[in-house]
């Protein structure tokens, strides 16, 4: 039988003790030295420096979190090529066991995203996905299928971390804000038959940033059963306390992510005096347990 | 100087007298025998019989259309080689002088939008994407940067043509619909500096669908220089007179798309009948000329 995937993420934030999720956001120009590509090397060449570089990651950051979040538009920009080394490091995640989930944020319809969720968890293999719920919540019930019938997850963008998010997230309706309706349906249908696992905990989950305490912690209530992923910590602004409301009793329901300010790290501030480039593995080690920590302290002991 | 989209377009679309976007869905089981990969080939052979097909496909189409539309995630339904398959379609379209708009709705934030604009413009070569706006209006920014400097073009989400588009799309507020709000502004940032062409349209477009011709018609006029693609023209209910209040004077403005209904209509209805699969080139170039000429007999004279 198929394990729920909130279940085995809950069992690896439990197995790891972290609610660390490192966001793997290639940029060829920052790689450490022994990766990065020589000027005008071929779009072939840096996909796959990008490839290596991402497994490398990978190498340290498994045994230290429970989840990791390729960010395909990096890879993306390479075209084929990229999205070889994507899949590359989606399957590297996996042989070292980490779960993975895909920040593809697609969105569309019917037979269109039935093609997507084929490609994200058919083909690629991930366990999770990021989808824009703009279009409908029609829209997921091919995500939906593939999270009853074969341990999949997803997480609904409801409310970003970045400047703009208010544009539309934040128009009022009626008493409540368009998020805020949202956040409501996607309770709703993450208590649907087949959808929630054992622990407690929903196959949908939610993106929802750090950058507004007080909101997370207000959808948190409309949504007690959704696993939410937490962008915006580090490099956006965010810090441990800000993300106290995300989490259930126990530590359990949510993942913080931060891309450049664990891998990148060592190029910059206090890390590049410490560790530098060559040592950039260890810089990596670093902030992950820097913010493996501080999240862990802002956690409540289970009911 | 580098042409703007929208003036690229205009002059394709009276050069051809053609407001019709063909879009490119493959789909393996549907393809013609020629091209049908065998049960249980490899994901490298059904992508490349994909391509082969779409360029054929191409060859019938390019002289009748000003613009074709390939639906990504039928691509990325085979990862990395479906990518390839997708970058061979593009390449190929252009190389027959169509226009390509890459149905990719990606929305991101910053240097995430930065990275998916590299790789459909700069690295593929899409002349214009469509753009998810659920993260807000600041994640255009990188794709107006293309729009502005390069000659690219965006449509942007607005009211699509599924069941379950009204789940935000149509949520009320104050006295205007989500989406109309969104009009509102796409218009505003439409008729910014550097991105009116002198045709009178602008870079910056509107995807609103065919199935509400009165919504259509309304947003037109929220929207009195934006480009329009309008989906849900055959295969979804819509027809040639409900896209009426699409089209500026003299036929500009607007292109309305179809997929199936051109593509794989050989294989259903009266054109299994005229034509059959052998016939297949046949019958998209009579299902394409019939819609050519349903849609110029909805629009009226130049002002």
């Amino acid at each position: 039988l198929t394990v729920p995937f909130p279940d085995r993420l809950e069992s690896a934030i439990q197995a790891k003790n972290s609610r660390v999720c490192v966001g793997i956001d290639p940029r060829a120009a920052r790689l450490p030295t022994e990766f990065r590509p020589p000027e005008g090397a071929s779009v072939e060449a840096i996909a796959s420096a990008i490839a290596d570089w991402a497994i490398a990651l990978l190498d340290v950051v498994a045994p230290l979190v429970p989840i990791v979040k390729p960010q395909i538009a990096f890879f993306e920009a390479y075209g084929a090529a990229g999205f070889h080394a994507f899949e590359r490091t989606v399957a590297a995640a996996r042989e070292r066991g980490v779960l993975v989930l895909s920040d593809v944020k697609r969105g569309d319809i019917g037979s269109t995203s039935e093609a997507y969720a084929q490609g994200h968890f058919g083909h690629i293999g991930a366990d999770a996905v990021t989808l824009n719920p703009y279009l409908g919540l029609d829209t997921l019930e091919p995500f939906l299928h593939w999270c009853r019938t074969a341990g999949k997850g997803m997480y609904v963008l409801v409310r970003t971390s970045n400047p703009g998010a208010a544009d539309l997230q934040d128009l009022v309706v009626g008493d409540a804000k368009v998020h805020e309706h949202l956040a409501a349906r996607l309770a709703e249908i993450g208590a649907g038959e087949g959808l929630m696992g054992a622990s407690g905990v929903s196959s949908v989950g939610a993106v929802v940033g750090a950058t507004y305490p007080e909101e997370l912690a207000a959808l948190r209530t409309v949504m007690p059963t959704t696993p939410l992923l937490v962008p915006g910590y580090g490099a956006q602004g965010g810090g441990a306390e800000g993300c106290r409301g995300a989490f259930l009793p126990g530590g359990r329901g949510a993942v913080v992510s931060s891309s450049r300010g664990i891998t990148f790290a060592f190029g910059q501030g206090d890390h590049a005096e410490r560790f530098g480039d060559p040592r950039w593995r260890e810089s990596v080690e670093a902030a992950v347990v820097d913010m493996r920590d501080a999240l862990n302290g802002v956690c409540t002991p289970a009911a």
